[in-house]
């Protein structure tokens, strides 16, 4: 098989209120070094090291972020950084990416990854993705890496697998029967129990002209929107862009495409992967003491249990208080029951409501 | 009987942590607005309007403190200032002013007043003021102030009140039979309902001479270091205090005098008296909502129960949580379970064991 052009598309253009008051509208968690000294977007890069050459990456970002992004990926070239006017969700993203590099190499492959998700075994992690990219290569499958769950978990979407279908350098490749939405807590206890189900990573690989196919078919209104794209460059992309891109369907790749094309392989992917989707993931990637809290800054916790304060620029003194989330950020602080750090996104809208949207 | 010189002294040495962190070592409660616009010392300097002159009124305070002092009086006379180089607790306070009072009127009348407590009914509180120092005119008769409780607090003293010897401008003045300190709930239930039992103010009247003779008798360390200041003035007087007072004995008025001397008169004061001693007590200071919370500042509290918030510089989000003191100071941040509050003391020791000290 003659050598294929490889391209990967980081989606960095979320704008995740879970961090907050950390990740603000104008600096969202692909933005923050949540797990170590690098953002979520740096490590996202650097994971495709060997695999990927700087200029055959690209990140799909909101224009906001497009200074974020520069000055967090130096190596990228900046015509590799594609900002759309408005989020329209995954599918119109991927589908921009997909009309940009069909110019260069419509036979070409390319590789989606969400810009905000951790991965502790790169190894593990590069040895998948290029086992994907093997099973892509033929330009018959949509191929997806669904992670090995470790646990009933209700907030991720997940991937029913069927038979095998091959094995790329060592990895199985399973035919992908069925993707699901967040499932209840008994759905999810069966989900692990069965050994069948996958979660979905939001990681996909694909041929270029496969996946612009399947959304023609799939999406046509995406579809009709990108052919307005796809003639123009450099100046005149942002000015059609501008022009087209509010008018696109806001509609993400899991539902659009997963969840419809019949060709879909799935590999699992064992590396240790995390959405590091609320701030109590945090206690994960950080040293409790014997009670069980987190203290990222300076501070004493007296009496206190299984409590997580993120506050690097000052003291914090807690006494006699437990399963409490304490994030402070200069302007704002965030306080809160540890089990309802999910609702963060319902107090950022009282915020709102209650006119304090700047500090959002 | 002559007109009498009357003194006010007014006690603002105290380096209460108890609001920590938005009392500081340098800058402890009763330079505080905490309940209004006014710091409690201006608000205590206030409440003698019309009953003693500025220039008839003294600070006791830290040396720390003179500025502040200045600042916030700004209508006493400089030498109405008396700043002690290091505290050596309220008889040492008291016995300074009387030494100097001494020398300006030896029969004249002194009403010792805390800095930091807070008196809802002012004109009442000056009824009984000027009741008591009629009680005081004589020079037979410690006077003091008791508060008429109101519940069961174990966090003050009591002061158990015997025969009633006089009536003072339509007061009733009563024997002191006996000071109590704190007692525990049980006991507190017990005074509560005798209604013999009243709260110690720390307000006491006396003339200069009576309160000199008594410290001579009951305390006669502290008499002599007195009588090695009394006869210094201006920068000597400085001087000579730097040399004699550390070496004073730091012991409390209620201590040393109250619980030893035998005529002791006390009136029964109910004029809406706190001592606002921690963080609960401001609740009933501001306004609460629904759901028993108190915001000073901006911010939003969701499914948050008998909160305080104090964060006047800041946007607080609080979801989930309940009996919580949430208070912020710009470098510092205390969460305290509600029901903890007496306890920061403990808290600050931590934070200085941990180095913290710099935020105390």
């Amino acid at each position: 098989m003659p050598k294929q052009n490889l391209f990967a598309v980081i989606l960095a253009g979320g704008s995740g209120e879970r961090f907050w008051p950390l990740s603000r509208r104008a600096r969202p968690k692909q933005f923050l070094a949540l797990v170590g000294e690098r953002t979520m977007l740096q490590l996202t890069a650097e994971r495709l090291a060997g695999i990927v050459k700087p200029q055959d990456t690209f990140v799909v970002t909101a224009r906001a972020y497009l200074d974020l992004v520069r000055a967090q990926l130096p190596g990228l070239p900046e015509e590799n950084i594609l900002a759309e006017p408005v989020g329209r969700n995954t599918a119109a993203a991927v589908g921009l990416a997909a009309a940009l590099l069909a110019r260069r190499s419509p036979g070409g492959i390319m590789a989606v990854l969400p810009a905000d998700h951790y991965v502790a075994d790169v190894a593990r992690f590069q040895a998948v993705l290029r086992a994907a990219i093997g099973a892509a290569r033929d330009g018959q499958w949509v191929v997806t890496i669904g992670i090995t769950p470790t646990r009933p978990e209700t907030g991720y979407g997940y991937i029913c697998r069927g038979e095998q279908h091959a094995v790329f350098m060592g990895i199985p490749a399973y035919r992908a029967l069925r993707f699901t939405e967040k499932p209840d807590v008994r759905q999810a206890r069966e989900f692990l129990a069965s050994g069948r189900y996958l979660w979905n990573s939001g990681i996909f690989v694909w041929r270029v002209d496969l996946i612009s196919r399947l959304i023609a078919r799939y999406l046509p209104e995406l579809h009709g929107g990108l052919l307005r794209l796809a003639g123009t460059i450099g100046d005149r992309l942002a000015a059609a862009m501008e022009e087209v891109y509010p008018d696109l369907p806001g509609i993400s790749v899991d539902y659009g495409i997963m969840e419809r094309a019949p060709n879909i392989l799935v590999l699992p992917g064992d590396f240790g992967w995390d959405d590091v989707g609320s701030w109590p993931a945090l206690e994960g990637y950080r040293e409790n003491d014997d009670l069980g809290n987190v203290l990222e800054g300076r501070g004493v916790l007296l009496d206190t249990r299984n409590t997580l304060v993120y506050a690097p620029h000052k003291v914090v003194a807690t006494l006699g208080v437990e399963n409490l989330i304490i994030a402070d950020a200069g302007d704002s602080l965030l306080v809160c029951r540890k089990e309802r750090a999910q609702e963060i996104k319902r107090l950022l809208a009282a915020l709102k409501e209650a006119g304090l949207g700047e500090v959002l």
